[in-house]
């Protein structure tokens, strides 16, 4: 402890190496519930290339595990602390390097936060599109970390889609450089995707070549109500089946509408039982909104409205992004699932779903990215009671294996982390497994980054 | 060899297995010039995923090496024969087994031709953006086996968009599932990626799950003529940097527009010295054409002709189709570079390019996806004479040094193969190329699955 304190000093400044064991306390666990999380020995802070690849080499040379992290908004703990562990925080490497609006690419260092690169993006009249709903806190490495999603993602795809180069600290200290800053490339494996989503356990990534489009029209929404939420899925069928390409299509029960209303004042319908969010940034919104309004009153809304300006499809979504804080606020914990299943199967997902919550009496709120078949029914308990927190984690898990029955995955875009290590293997099986620790050991013999995620 | 066969045909029927030298000869390279080749001690042409998993167990038990392959109209020799090896051609593989409008995907063996999916997947509304030249030949799996490109890719991305999920046969014989069938999903490490573009190296892909999407408006195209390279590759700057989507963007340099006269009679103008193909699929087509119109005569265009149907543009097209046949024709043989740049310096590999041609005295060609940066340069030569077929192979060399040089790689879309694996390990790196081999290890411990081709 003393050796490793003194050799990371070596190459860092002082202020960059925290022992206080207050303080490196803090740093021990990200947003999910229900995670096992350690005291970290140490936590560093570099602000530079070199400094990472000092920490690496060091930890290397003394054999101690390593947790990178971004803002720890993670929601499967894949970025909690391990007991002794160096936490190796990348938030203070947060510099955007390079917008050039003619490549369409952002050259960014990995702390730097997903809504400040998408404010920056937006002066050059570029769009950059993953959205986690956290996206004032979370940072690219993290949603790269995590192969994060968003709101708009029905449209424009995931973090892994804009991700065109990496340059990533190996776990004994030496740089790769991955991808392009080309449009195309096909140059050899594709390190550059396995490094997105790998939940820092392949490498740390330092620096990023991201993709971006041209920033299209501001988007009009529209909120439909439904007196279930099977025909909330069934409308969301019928978009998707028409051709329609919303760049929103989000779904809240009533559960998370009421949830919303009490923390934000939202003034959302309270009698529905699912509210459909839908929003065009085509050239022609109006006309593709009032197209999809049609659908979805033929699918069985009971209410149509369209947003009248921007202003107000900016509110709707600004309520949508409330949904997870707001359940999260109706019980002491929390226990948030990810399960995507295929569009198709939406509405036996929801309505499992809330059988599951019935037979454990528990309150379990859904919202759900439904134009991608991706949910998040949200558990809500109090740990405080055991026989409650033991039903919460059943349903929690019941919920992940219907999604696996209904030939979906346990993990839209939160991520493997700690929370699902066991269903990751159900869902991938032996071969996959194999081939996946496989490629762990070759990047990481020693087995010294984020030990215990993913695999 | 006795032993091969014998055992062979335990597993696939008689017609499945040729020994027939002359025929096996036939299936010994892809398109790509100048790569060696060697005669295979059979071929066989599976139709199951269980004939695929008896020729690779068979295989693995007598350490055959094998080459997968598709069409074989790949451009670097990723599907050549080696001496004594097995080749295994999917083509007999081509069933579309199931095409889904709700969840927009396709599932499809790997020998389906890139033009019948296309074709079967319009008759549903959606559309399978890759498109490479080629696709009225070529296969979803070579194309996955490359991570193929083509026209749309400007505004729609490459072949490792589409993929979400594949079924691969593992060298030993083993299956692996990879990815899913949902829009999103991030369990594990993204061994779906991994694969694309892994030419036949890592595994057998027997089946995929491709996204799709709403087919658009018909396209509408226009034809600029420019008096230099260097002022249609600032036109495409200027398209690019004004946020424009166009669906295509290609340039062919005066070599190649009077080639493709001389070959289909196409009547383009041979006046100009690079004519830009521009195309938009939008709703508004007709004015984001008159917009770039007028970009490109700002840019110093002498004639703008926006094709007055969809007719007329998809007779543009077909010419910008016919430019590699077309450069094919000039002389007895061609090498075809594939080299991808910024956008922003496209005008100097094109004027790069043309100095490396006047230096050899050699015809080259050019036709690029323009707005992606990927140029294809062709080098045409006559093998007979060696003298000049060494002045070929230098400058075919040097057009990718140059790319390297202008922060480019040596591969947009046409892969590696055996012609560029030198290169390869100078874009990439020892680091990167230490970490390929051992992802290599893990999939093909024998290293048997084709042999000598990306490492
Ligand atoms: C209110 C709320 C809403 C959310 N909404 C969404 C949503 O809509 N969509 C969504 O996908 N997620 C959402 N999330 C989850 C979370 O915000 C994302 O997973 C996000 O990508 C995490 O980013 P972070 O910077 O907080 O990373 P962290 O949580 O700190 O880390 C995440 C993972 O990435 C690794 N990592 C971090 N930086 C690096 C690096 N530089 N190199 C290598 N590995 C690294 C960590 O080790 C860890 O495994 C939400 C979370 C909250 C709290
Ligand atoms: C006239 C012409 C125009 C072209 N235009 C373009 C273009 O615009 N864009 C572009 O990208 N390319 C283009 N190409 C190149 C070529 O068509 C593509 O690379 C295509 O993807 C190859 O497909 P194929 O079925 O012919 O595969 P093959 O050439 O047979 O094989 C290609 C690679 O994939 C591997 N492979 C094949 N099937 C499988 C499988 N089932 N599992 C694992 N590995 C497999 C092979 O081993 C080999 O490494 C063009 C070629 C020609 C001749």
């Amino acid at each position: 402890m003393g050796d490793l304190i003194r050799l990371l000093r070596k190459g860092l400044p002082a202020e960059a190496v925290l022992t206080d064991p207050d303080v490196t306390a803090s740093y021990a666990t990200d947003m999910a519930g229900f995670c096992a999380a350690g005291n970290p020995a140490v936590v560093v802070l570099p602000r530079t290339v070199e400094e990472v690849r000092h920490v690496m080499r060091t930890a290397t040379e003394l054999r101690v595990p390593v947790v990178p992290q971004g803002a720890r908004t993670g929601l499967s703990g894949a970025a909690n602390a391990t007991e002794g562990c160096m936490v190796l925080s990348l938030v203070k490497m947060d510099r955007i390097i390079e917008i050039d609006p003619v490549e369409r690419i952002a050259v960014v260092e990995p702390g730097v936060v997903n809504a400040v690169l998408s404010r920056a993006v937006a002066e050059h009249g570029l769009y950059y599109p993953p959205d986690p709903s956290s996206w004032e806190q979370c940072t690219i490495g993290g949603n790269i970390g995590t192969g994060s999603g968003g709101l708009c993602c029905v449209k424009y795809g995931v973090t892994a889609e804009y991700v065109l180069g990496l340059e990533v600290v190996l776990a004994d200290g030496r740089l790769l450089t991955t991808g392009r800053r080309t449009a195309k490339g096909v140059a050899g494996y594709d390190l550059t995707r396995l490094f997105v989503g790998s939940e820092g356990s392949l490498g740390v990534v330092v620096r990023a070549v991201l993709a971006l489009k041209p920033a299209p029209p501001q988007q009009l929404a529209l909120a439909a109500e439904f007196p279930s939420t099977a025909t909330a899925c069934e409308a969301v069928r019928r978009i998707m089946a028409r051709g329609h390409a919303p760049c929103l299509l989000e779904l809240m029960d009533r559960t998370t509408v009421r949830a919303v209303n009490a923390l934000g004042k939202m003034g959302l319908p309270e009698s529905t039982e699912a509210l459909l969010l839908a929003a065009f940034d085509t050239p022609r919104a109006q006309a593709d909104l009032a197209a999809v309004g049609e659908l979805c009153t033929e699918a069985g809304a009971t209410e149509v409205v369209p947003a009248d300006s921007a202003a107000e499809s900016e509110l709707l979504l600004k309520a949508r992004r409330m949904s997870l804080p707001a359940l999260e606020a109706l019980r002491p914990a929390t226990m948030i699932d990810d399960v995507c299943v295929p569009r198709g199967r939406l509405a036996e997902m929801l309505d499992g779903t809330a059988a599951i919550a019935e037979r454990h009496g528990l309150t379990i709120g859904v919202c759900a990215h439904a134009g991608d078949g991706n949910t998040h029914p949200v558990v809500c308990f109090d740990p405080a009671d055991p026989e409650e927190a033991r039903r919460a984690k059943k349903s929690f898990e019941e919920i992940m294996a219907l999604g696996l029955e209904l030939g979906g995955t346990i993990t839209g875009e939160h991520g493997v982390g700690l929370l699902k290590r066991e269903w990751l293997a159900r869902e991938a099986g032996p071969v996959s497994m194999e081939m996946q620790r496989g490629i762990k050991g070759v990047f990481d013999p020693l087995g010294l980054l984020n030990p215990g995620k993913v695999l």
